[in-house]
């Protein structure tokens, strides 16, 4: 889903991966983690697609909001297996959202 | 693609998109966009993928290089176009990209 205006600023955590063939456990735990971070303070949504790549941005009302979610402990032990197991390779961008434009038909 | 590590601060354009059913041009055309883009002074990079929506992540020197990307005339026109035929519902974000950290196998 596309996550509808939100008022700047904010914050965006744009990560774009590679994943690898061994996926077990993959989709159920990238489900736990939407999940889980929808509980977080301060945040304001998701939005994710995969084709060659896969993209996710999860949108945050600050910085301290993301540390927070990074400390997550089940969050990092996902990050740890992601690493291990998943990513053949990924980028994580934290950027903040100036300026924002919608547009619905 | 993903794009490698680049040195914050930088800019990126996270363009997050639903698509109609009249696609008539659409892949020419957002092939065409891509090829324009790295043209443009200023431009880092794009990370693209679409499922359910698409996000499409373009990289940019400064906030001046978006500006003058903007005012492209044949992006002006394909905007447009995306407007009046293939997008159903989009959300534009323009952001400072603050920090970034990658991983690879």
């Amino acid at each position: 889903m596309i996550v509808d205006h939100l008022k700047p600023p904010y914050y965006a955590v744009i990560f774009t991966t590679i994943v690898t063939d061994t996926l077990e456990g993959y989709a159920e735990t990238a489900e736990r983690m939407e999940e889980l971070a929808k509980q977080q303070k301060g945040y304001l949504g998701i939005e994710s697609a995969r084709a060659e790549i896969g993209i996710t941005v999860s949108y945050w009302k600050s910085l301290e909001a993301i540390v927070e979610w990074k400390n997550n402990v089940e969050h990092t032990e996902a990050r740890n297996l992601g690493r291990e197991q998943w990513y053949k390779k990924y980028q994580l961008r934290i950027c903040k959202v100036e300026r924002e434009y919608g547009f619905e038909q």
